[in-house]
């Protein structure tokens, strides 16, 4: 079994044996970031530019730490005052950057499909996802089934995962919802319906209103960050509401599976889509979900750049 | 004698010795401030984070150049357009700092008290503080005794230190004046009643209200930086008045000891509180403040952070 | 023949052989962006500031990539939101990078003339120009040139060059016919009358206002950007009208010699200045331009720095 991948744009590209060789690529990765020196040489002289057309600090910086921990050279490429807000096209901007050397790109856009986009139109670098609308967030997904299967004895088989909250303007379900079931495991979403796409059976995962049942016997419960923009335009009623209503409190919780665990993309909404008892409980993973990112990106960013022996 | 902390929050952390381990640590590194090559692996494969909720290119530089040249991995987490800007708590930015692999944040905040709060909630990573409102600027403090020091022969014993300014607003004064009593100095401090707080002997320090009086005899005055904006507040007139009275030109600046330094913690604003005669006189330590800054962080960073043998 | 310069301000303080040796050293550089590990030591331990009065990521990141493929130390020192805007002069924000221990300076500034100034006043540190308002941005000319060199066999002695465009704001144009007549070649200048210089004869470069004579027998067409503000202030009428009498289109083209090259600054506007069917034709140089960027300004740094043997 061996890596044939040169660019990540969605999950679905993935079979289950190539996303367990990278799942055990980041166990190694993992262990680094626990030595004194959190540094290999594995992208030495290699050049990565992170292209985001959105402000996103969490995802840029931790693609920023795990390119710089494999030693490669980073440029941090914003569109605001570059040559985008010239009039550039895309398309120029990549060949752009693939002119000055870059061996990778890591794409933030609010458009779907951009990732797509540049994978054509460049010669020989790699494509990374980072986020491309509401449509995909591939590194996230892998980071989120990471976290899981290593608590979990490395597997997903049978498990029970709820979504709640904005399934509508999350660009994270979609690739969740692959990622879990890719590796066995069940997805239940919940949440208001005005934040709920109507194919929500397209996604692979039954749309189940009431957050109770949705959540009852659910293994891992996983709360969707909620916009607070989102109550102004009429989607949900006030932040107050939306937590009694949907916010994961104890006694939510109380419904899932003893032990279950708890995720979130980040960043959290205290008091919205969880409660503070909630997401420093002791079946949080959040915190191991942001450090599995920097873990799951280094392996990705290692086996599809070639990198040499760790 | 050894160093035993791994935080930097205010000056009235380090005892006498502590302090003159430091200063005789940023001697060493200072010398290789002047070498071809400015470099020591001392810190490579650790992370350092930046954390700025305040623009301050000037310190935040500085510190980047300390990180950089004792080899450590360095991001920069600007507060805008970050989670910090999507509601996200401090406490969480924090958590998720550390969980990303920081080994040190250097904290920038408007707010007095934020380093405190962060050494609480991060468990192994050290704290810097870069400045806390108008409340303490460590870093600052060291790097101008530490310019003293080595330009009157290691012993700052009996000298006498007038600082004159916007003492009220200026994060600079508390920390400064810990450090210069701490060994050995005196300090007065004058600037206009207006820009004085209340209680300047709890500062350690005399207030006196004669600008000429209060710089008779100085070793060193100190100015510090007018903010503009402070004239339209109606704390002083106008610039040109401000200069004439409590701004340091050769007249004031011979009623001081022959040859006293003057000293700015920088940016300075020619022609109000210092005129360019002084600033840019033979007896003017301003720029060498700057390089003292990136020798000292460098010395504090390798003694917090267990840094090897240089 | 030995390198003797420390900076470079602007074109004709190179004389012939100078420049070639430029050329030379580019060579060897751009051989370099093709091996899998794109990095030399030359100026490991070295720091280079990039101080940027005006957005320009393009040549930000150029100069940048440069830097770091040769183990430079680099910092990215932005105006906005530095002490710049808290009214620090020119002289102490050069002043305050040298104490901090910048062996170079990249300035791209909107006023003519700053990186003389800046150059005056540093007492070790290296100046780049990297664009000082409509004045000269010495190393584009240098990677036009070096693009045209490699193409043409390494000589343009007897080479024709037409430059069409907005030579009134180009910073660009001035610098660009410098290095094209030193190295022999003759350089024709075309473009609305709104947008051209009175004096062009004192850039030693002929006006011909019809474009297609300019381009008549042309070895290469150079298409200046155009910005659109510029139709707004009445300069020219419209894109549309721009382009039909002087954007490069395959009409146009045909006038030129066969085979004839097309180049451009970049960003390039696509149905203005140029037609995409030339921008993406088999004698655009365009891409060429910007890889031989980061060449030609890492030859220029290894020169001007005394870098070690690479």
């Amino acid at each position: 079994m061996s890596w044939m991948h040169r660019h990540l744009l969605d999950v679905d590209a993935l079979s289950r044996p190539e996303m367990e060789l990278l799942l055990d690529q980041a166990v190694h990765m993992e262990d680094l970031l626990d030595r004194p020196i959190k540094k290999v040489p594995a992208l030495r002289g290699k050049l990565v530019v992170n292209l985001f057309f959105e402000p996103s600090t969490r995802t840029r910086v931790s693609f920023e730490l795990a390119e710089k921990f494999l030693g490669a050279d980073v440029v941090n490429w914003a569109a605001s005052g570059s040559s985008t807000s010239k009039g550039e096209t895309l398309r120029d901007t990549a060949w752009t950057l693939e002119a000055m050397g870059a061996d990778a790109v890591v794409v933030r856009h609010g458009m779907p499909g951009v990732p797509w986009y540049l994978r054509e139109k460049l010669r020989k670098a790699s494509v990374f996802n980072a986020g491309d609308g509401a449509h995909a967030h591939p590194t996230q997904a892998l980071l989120d089934v990471y976290t899981v299967w290593k608590h979990c004895n490395r597997s997903l088989d049978g498990l029970r995962v709820a979504i709640v909250g904005d399934v509508l303007h999350s660009r994270v379900v979609r690739s969740d919802v692959q990622a879990f079931r890719l590796l066995g495991a069940e997805v239940v979403l919940a949440g208001p319906r005005t934040l709920m796409p109507l194919e929500t059976d397209a996604l692979g995962a039954v749309y189940e209103p009431d957050p109770v049942k949705a959540v009852e016997g659910a293994d891992v419960v996983y709360l969707l960050r909620i916009q607070k923009e989102r109550a102004l335009e009429g989607l949900y009623p006030t932040d107050d509401e939306y937590h009694r209503r949907w916010g994961a409190d104890e006694e939510l919780m109380a419904r899932a599976k003893k032990g279950a665990f708890v995720m979130h993309p980040g960043p959290i909404n205290r008091g919205v889509e969880i409660a503070s008892a909630v997401a420093d409980g002791p079946n949080s993973l959040i915190l191991d979900q942001v450090r599995s990112g920097v873990a799951v990106r280094m392996a990705l960013l290692y086996l599809c750049m070639g990198g040499m022996e760790a």
